[in-house]
């Protein structure tokens, strides 16, 4: 087996640091890339520092993968060498379930396989993801990516991307519909430009002032500054859709309260202490709270021929592999526009 | 103005008691009906004792209403003397916003009027609802009642009835649909029967074992005791859709876990302290937690014609006006077959 150069965090107090993996050897339906951009998601951080508890050290974080193919496994009939391809969080599931069956191997009945810190299927160890200079995983769950778009901004489409894109579709938000987007971070940036793209009437909905210019050059067509109480009363009962980005605690009440009749306010942040719902806040108005998770293998090949067609990337600042520590530290203050992605030539 | 024989609660230590009211004249609008039957639902108690707070005295409960007309304004076209006729929870609303428009004046935007213990829109004091020997409606919140069901059967639909249905057709509960009906008491009763009408699979969940026989006898397909873990593992990640008909505190996450993905679970009881849900119970699974109130009217119309169609009625206890009390006593035991029903014969 080939040793692979790295990034690996090796324990919870530890930075992020040179590594090498080694990759399984190409079987008949393995696609084998080199890694080029690697976006860089909050999961990643959560799960260096081990904050969700669940983490196997070494780890290699990175799951918004886009890169070139080297080789690919006889059976292989999707890429071919020099294709551009992508990986995003998912890179195994039984893929004969219901759910698989359906296209939401994100919720494989028989549990999928995460990009990394999961165990693989085969025995062989835990996936690492694409902090790294290669990557090697089967056919189904590699992706075309257009050569129309940067390829770096391409990169945080696999995760911040199809969790946005995900929940749009799904609760069908087209022309005329009344979407508020709570948060303007990795995901909430691209809620914004998916949901202008859709047709929707956009609205910002944000603590944070300065995010007012950001979110109108986004295509918001509206910024409700949620600590301004006028602003706030002129959204009450006004949405058909909210899509909840934050991962910070926070009132889910006062949110629902800014649907209308029949709204759904959808959650893709994972707060850390449960929300507390009156009943009362769902009965009256027939509202509906509701989460997503990423999506599926075929709705994430839709997005990106969504974003290939209408020209939609992430905002993205690059980073070098080494600058990954203090890209964490600037994520946890929120200084980032909108998601660092690293250049894996550095590594 | 003629005075009415009624029962009413003077104070919230006091019990139902006889009591007489005024109604106005007769409107060109407005339908005169002598009430024949009134169901006794839990909101009445709850009103009754002021145990929301929001009672204004004397109150005179009954929101389940079905009579005879006795007489009816000059504009009025949908109804004669001598024809059945039913009101439910509302008298009136604004009948010109969005949702009033769009059938759904349980939403009006203006607020609707409640038919007790609500203060009317003309300003001449509060709402008296049921349980009294006449009421005086305006034509739009009049609905049409068949004469080929048990009369005092279906005084019930009116709010269990419609309460149960409405979150049924609105996320469109048909064949092959995996349904749970959490609580049977009033409510859960109507919902077993509506979604087995409609073709669903119906399971009842409920932690009273003595329950099950009443269950299946409804036309349950299946039972789970809520507190038998082999019974409740068997139906996790199973169904499409759960109406929770309970409002005592309770674990919705419990409940959630029972739901596929992309599942629905309604709420039409409003427990007394706020549900604490991890947003992780709905990300994963993309499920829903939903609220619903009663209906509009054009859907209760809906609903009665349904149970005339499908001979649907509620399975009732008939009281005399003189046993509220007694049957309120009952009630909070759960001891009711599954709702009271008061003949005002009696009064």
């Amino acid at each position: 087996m080939t040793l692979i150069n790295a990034y690996a965090a090796q324990a919870s107090d530890k930075p992020l640091a040179p590594f090498q993996i080694s990759r399984r050897g190409l079987r008949a339906n393995d696609v084998h890339i080199e890694i080029l951009y690697c976006g860089v998601c909050h999961s990643d951080l959560h799960t260096a520092r081990n904050e969700w508890g669940n983490t196997t050290y070494p780890v290699v974080p990175g799951h918004e993968i886009v890169g070139r193919v080297l080789a690919v496994g006889k059976e292989v009939t999707k890429f071919r060498a020099g294709d551009l391809a992508g990986i995003g969080c998912l890179v195994d599931s039984c893929l004969s379930c219901e759910n698989c069956r359906n296209g939401l191997e994100q919720f494989c009945l028989e549990g999928c396989t995460g990009t990394y810190n999961n165990p693989a299927k085969d025995g062989t160890g835990m996936t690492y993801g694409g902090y790294s200079k290669e990557i090697v995983a089967r056919e189904e769950f590699v992706l075309k990516i257009s050569d129309q778009l940067p390829l770096e901004a391409v990169a945080p489409l696999l995760c911040a991307g199809i969790t946005t894109y995900s929940p749009l579709r799904h609760w069908k938000i087209g022309k005329g519909d009344k979407v508020g987007i709570l948060g303007l971070g990795g995901l909430g940036h691209m809620g914004v430009k998916f949901a202008v793209a859709m047709g929707a009437e956009v609205t910002m909905l944000s603590h944070t002032p300065s995010k007012e210019k950001d979110a109108k050059e986004l295509g918001a067509h509206q910024f409700i500054l949620t600590s301004n109480d006028a602003q706030v009363k002129s959204v009450q009962n006004y949405f058909d859709f909210i899509l909840d980005t934050v991962s910070a605690t926070h009132d889910y009440n006062f949110y629902l309260a800014m649907l209308k009749t029949n709204g759904v306010m959808t959650c893709v942040g994972v707060p850390p202490t449960p929300a507390q719902i009156p009943a009362g806040n769902l009965i009256f108005g027939r509202k509906s709270l509701a989460g997503s998770l990423i999506g599926g293998l075929p709705e994430t090949q839709e997005m990106l021929d969504y974003c290939a067609q209408h020209h939609i990337v992430s905002d993205v600042e690059i980073i070098k592999m080494s600058e990954i520590n203090e890209a964490y530290e600037r994520m946890l203050k929120g200084d980032v526009r909108y998601r660092f992605v690293i250049d894996m030539a550095s590594i």
